[in-house]
């Protein structure tokens, strides 16, 4: 039984603010949060669980605080339309600021939408693609969108916020912008080390950041769009030159 | 002004059951209903916009009928979260319901996220891929969110919803299906007619569909993410192999 202030500072998390006040995100659904306990248990605060998903996951639990919850207060504390046996309430990941882009690194300038920043942690995991830098002014990766569409992949792959400017200054590895005029990425060989910039859903790569790369690439359009979804170009130009 | 009545009735187009009965369906924005009154003017019924891209949009309108609403009714009628300047009330496309695959064909079975299905038909736009096939259970290509997602390539992409097996069963061309292990599509040649079946998005392709494919291609991972997001893997398949 969940006290009504568990509850509210549990559905509190929800919003950004409270989760940099406390640290703190949420996973849901057994998919997401076997793989949470799986990868990062050190990091796991609390699984609140209904008993079907608690007694089939005993020893993934470990030595992590679960409490038993019933399907009304799972309701109550779930981001979801759909909330799915179990909430896990977890500690941000604590990486070092330092990034140094000594294999590939995906940089993201202003990648807004949540499901699409997810989608694109996921599809860098897929790739080996280890490490991702955001500029400040993208989506949360701690918001329960962006966790949800990451299918677990958030627990494999590093992703820092900085200023994106100063950042790439100081890398020495090629720059690569994906751009809708450029360098065809099918023609290309595949990279062992450098830096792919995609930029935001509608206004792309902003030009201070652009004006930094020293390669346009992109991906060739033999159809009619006049773009793609900004998740989709970053998985179709991973899977061609990683 | 918008009667009561008007507004329930533009409202109720949020629903299939409305959409099947009137054959109506909506479009928003001014980027996909810009799209849509240059690619199918003939199906626009009304356009709802307010006075501000009224003005700017009278070319574009042509013939079509419009009606001039304020920031409060277009509240009132939208499907988003965030109205943006104009709601269009649409006929279905009239498509026959006969298709060949005499090019390159989209098998879509059980796609059920219709962002995903929106994300695809924009992908298969991109590519050149004129046709999709759907199995009845598929996302509604005429939910608000899947015409919101195609950014107007609903316009561009003929889509017909059939039986799969008895569809497939019919044609002539090589059947590859989308699964976890297969041949590499990396190394696979540029295809010039052919079906691609693509699996829903957690269980795959049904087994009595699967057997009917000649070939299972697949997506190699360098990583170690478990699967990609249906629409991702989707258009990395096109990107190789059409």
């Amino acid at each position: 039984m969940l006290s009504k202030s568990q509850i509210k500072y549990i559905q509190s998390l929800g919003h950004k603010k409270f989760r940099d006040e406390t640290g703190l995100f949420i996973a849901e659904g057994p998919k997401i949060v076997n793989e949470l306990l799986t990868e990062i248990p050190q990091l796991v605060k609390t699984v609140y669980g209904i008993k079907e998903w608690l007694d089939e996951s005993r020893s993934l639990l470990g030595k992590s605080e679960f409490i038993e919850i019933n399907e009304t207060e799972l309701e109550r504390i779930s981001q979801l339309s759909t909330p799915n046996k179990v909430l896990a309430v977890l500690h941000k990941m604590n990486y070092d600021k330092i990034v140094s882009a000594n294999n590939i690194t995906l940089v993201l300038d202003t990648i807004q939408d949540p499901g699409n920043l997810g989608t694109i942690i996921r599809s860098a995991d897929w790739f080996g693609v280890k490490q991702i830098v955001c500029s400040h002014n993208s989506a949360d990766m701690y918001s329960s969108k962006v966790i949800q569409a990451t299918m677990g992949s958030i627990a494999r792959v590093k992703i820092i916020y900085t200023d994106l400017e100063e950042w790439l200054e100081q890398q020495k590895v090629t720059i690569f912008a994906a751009a809708l005029e450029g360098k065809d990425i099918r023609k290309m060989n595949r990279l062992t080390e450098g830096i792919i910039v995609i930029g935001n859903e509608s206004k792309g790569i902003h030009p201070d950041v652009m004006q930094l790369a020293v390669e346009k690439i992109t991906i060739p359009k033999p159809g009619r769009a006049e773009s793609l979804n900004a998740a989709v170009a970053t998985a179709i130009i991973l899977s061609h030159i990683v």
